[in-house]
């Protein structure tokens, strides 16, 4: 549903994507972030944590105390998000456990109010292996529906209702996690990559998630015409779509 | 995933609609079938009977015979289609029950490699009033999986791997359907009226699908952002989408 | 499981409606209500907030401020009440978010021990498009839980098991929702229309759960018998059930 | 929904149990045959098995030859069905494995016509263990539906559409079932006891579905109130219910 | 994954058993405690709260106080702790409701840190007629998962990933619960019914408990081969198992 | 349920893999092949198809005929099988479709009573992509059944009931697997390599499924404490257990 014929001032389309941790951004929505940001589309992130107890376990072991673990993440987020062309804006709510509550949703309401998202991005419902990747769902999809009620107070105009796509979990099977939209990334993949090597401290996850492109590049090809002129090594990236797609075209 | 700069020589997007009874596609894919056409696309309907024994209660009552109520039903659905813009044809392989085999599967097939269709519709995997449509989702399913195959014969090229769109059934709660692409399809909803008042036989149904095609829009409305220019009253279809969307972008 | 032999001094049979908005029991369960009431019953509803924040989206636009609102919303569903022949009592506990509370569980609790309800009603388990609707049927299960042990504190005799019942969603496809009881609320049409014309704020719900009623009794009649008597046009309510139902006949 | 004021010349409530082999109807649904019966309804039982094969190890270990084992069975099946107040009919399709057909359908469509059941019993969708009961399961559906249809040819009256309810498989979780209606049984427990004694290659049995009818005794106590004037002992049956109750009153 | 091969320094194998109230961890896994408690393995039970509200009716109706039933309860704990050969830690931390809170999940981290424990053993993720077992399941979870992390702060070393099992409920069917492991406890039998005996309070239990270790018993039976020297009357008891068991060898 | 101190006498322990092409075996379990076989364990590889129409692709483009495509597929096979330490048995039953029926059930049954598997490996129950897998494994499950009962003709001895595991199919989230087995195949890994390059027509499947090893080897380690020795690059394979385990100790 890209709006082709939209009067010219019509502000640039604007993705928000709510994390948990620093580095989810990357290795989970990479792609799809640099995708949108190739367009001259808006990416805002909101993180929530920077990750420093659940996500820093090399960092610990070398020693480093909590302010310095917090730094060094948000440092490396603020470069990868750079890299792939988008803005990272950090709460620093505290990990393992994040705490959903009302004062962090509201905060997340108001970035809604201020991004206007045409596109929400964010974990999926449920993940056993780290608690608070279901938090930072349920306060994205909370702060949804009351950014859109205009008698929720707050600054800010009231959204409509963006469509959201969950983002792969790094055990989908184990999440309920189901591919429902496979994203090309063939042509940012360098990009994605780049950022990926942004995040010194999780080195052991680049090759995992460069597998992981290629595993679903070959699933969408699986999924698509012959002649589509795909790449051959086509790289994807997967998301779940809780609501329903508005279409005008079935395709 | 149009794709709007295909050089001039490509042929029009087809669509293949795998039905059980005569009706079918006129209720759950009228709109789908018309905005289609009226894109200038080819559609073909494969309607495997003309629902004989099991959706022509009316003309029983009455005290037609058999080939009198096929005759009757195929009429009728060939002005339907006619309005839509589509073909149809018929396979006569007997309703009530429908029976799944190698050799209607196996015309299928044919009908696949002929066609070579971008987009598939067809009845979704349960429906615990109706045997019928359950049968002809397997059949239409495995005939594309086969269809493939360069190691299976028959005539014609093999095809790719179109999308597959399950269209409403009369129960959807009862049926496991749950809406995940909702198509907007207010341009063309007095077409589909027409095409629906082709359906003499079934009269009282004509109030009861335009009720939901204005309780679908009301959905698509609520699922969409507030500035989309939306029709007062869109008229919508719902479909369920068993494979993974091929996407370009999020939206 | 009615009580038809029970000795005279019996007090009537008792429902409770526990619900998250003003104007929900109305729309979701008004039949069920009316049809209780017809029968000499006594009907309790608590509504946990007026939905003044959320669901009053036509008073914020004309301005109002949020005491006007609460104040609207209480007159219309008093009225609304009274037609249908039920007590409201209003908890004000604030919506948009409605937060779960062990004081406000505990409120309920006193409920239901006043009111030892022989059937309950109440939100389903999930609502993607509205979180106050999961956090009302949470409090309103884990209330009836509490009131049946005698260790729990509090005035008042414990209660039994009584049966629960869930009313129906906005979008129930999306919500999980099956209908599991289709409730023949014919007799008692005319009062639930007349009660829900007395929410003028949400005026265009009256045509939409008109046609609901009308669809849910086509359903109806779609699952029985040819012979049982049942008008032409059926109205009719649907609702899941969350425990088993207890028999003495199955039917 | 009884249908006590219906005038005098009303025939008898008739119930209708398909079931795969010759005790399924004893364990799973004596209660509810024998509480039917005692109300004066009809009750009959479409036998499709002996379960001369796989249901008969004691015989087959005895050295018994296949017509020897048909005719144990077909006689304690007999015997039991007499206890319970049933008429029980053999259609001898052959067990281990019993193989859907529309001809065996034909044949329970036929029954379905002659004996206008206004409940019907049969095993659940899956069972793990077993698969003659899914196959029992889909032809008893599939027949229900045929029977409906004035176009379906064969003698008789077309039926309505009764309710269905499936009772219990012997491993009931591995088999999806849930316990959505619970029986009292306890009035009639003497009787199913009895007949479960008909079935003397079974007798290990006799304990085992007499501890079951306690245990789901003490389910329907939890799920029922407390001043229902329960024995202290309840006997009950559990069954599912995969279309929606027709209710005039929740309860 | 036993580890028979280990160095003699290695300690014994660690169980810890998370429970919401006194009597879960005898009727529900007093088996497992047992024969883990026989092979010389330590086994710890935390339990969270006495049951002093929600399942102590008995104390309740015979006048007892508050704090008279918790040193009831706690001894009927301690006393069939001693029997099956396990330590009992009480938190005292309130039931109906058990409220999770950030401070109880600590304390639970702590437990996992000192116990090191090889395996898991806790309630089942739903149960409609109890919420503190969701309660006491959801803590249990989290602690474990904050435990493994070198950044969550507190004392000891961190655990790896241990093993999980969910233990069953008292209505399986209706709690989701499916039987994914079968324990055979035929000899701790007796040591488990001499446990349950201790729990004077709820004496109607025994013999329920009792049938149900019989009916898991026939299960594990009819699921293993015929020639494992089963004793005739096998005891057993179900678990569910939400993590995938690591194998060196499918079996 | 190793059985370490059986009498000498014992035969070896007898794994029996149903699949439905030629290379099933191979990407999917030869890890679990080659271990069972590396402990002096007999597998038998009941092969229901060549694979020659669905699975040879490569071979139909190079112009080969049916005949020649499958003595390719066979030879191939046969090679990896030795690679693995296996027997494969080809039952040439036609591939795409394969068609399950009574004789070729039948003929699996022969193969379960002369084989007497202690453990049965096949495909899960569903591929949206591959009609052939389910085929194959409902013909795998019944003749399990069938065989266990000593009504069914045929020769050899009834089985047991022998656990079943399902291999990891091409797509294992669109097909309902969740890995509930996590087998650590590293110390037979160059093994499962060798076999793999005995299949040459699908060379491109080599590096595929050797990165899928390495995932969830990942995903092992991730579910098991950080003190088991695992190699640094543990490889793994994935499988389901549709029936409940039997075990002598919670691990």
């Amino acid at each position: 549903m890209t709006h082709a014929n939209a009067p010219a001032e019509t502000p640039p389309r604007s993705t928000l994507v709510v994390t948990a941790h620093a580095g989810d951004f990357v290795w989970r929505a990479g792609g799809a972030i640099a995708l949108a940001a190739s367009r001259g589309e808006k990416v805002t992130i909101a993180c929530l944590t920077f990750g420093e107890r659940g996500e820093s376990a090399k960092a610990w072991r070398e020693g480093r105390n909590l302010e310095e673990i917090k730094a060094i993440r948000r440092e490396e987020a603020e470069k990868a998000a750079a890299v792939l062309g988008a803005e990272v804006r950090f709460f620093d709510a505290g990990d393992y456990p994040l705490v959903a509550s009302a004062e962090l949703t509201d905060q997340l309401v108001a970035v809604y109010r201020e991004t206007q998202p045409d596109v929400v991005l964010t974990h999926p419902v449920d993940d056993p292996y780290n608690g608070d990747h279901p938090a930072a769902n349920r306060m994205a999809l909370e702060a949804r529906i009351l950014a859109q009620a205009i008698g929720y107070p707050g600054a800010g105009d009231i959204i409509g209702a963006p469509p959201v796509f969950y983002f792969e979990p790094h055990q989908p099977e184990m999440s309920g996690f189901r591919p429902e939209v496979l994203l090309d990334i063939t042509e940012v993949w360098d990009t994605k990559r780049k950022a990926m090597e942004c995040l010194g401290a999780q080195q052991h996850l680049w090759a995992y998630y460069t597998d992981l492109a290629v595993r679903r590049g070959v699933q969408l090809k699986r999924n698509a015409g012959p002649n589509l002129g795909l790449a051959h090594t086509t790289m994807a990236e997967a998301f779940m779509r809780p609501f329903p797609q508005i279409a005008k075209e079935l395709a």
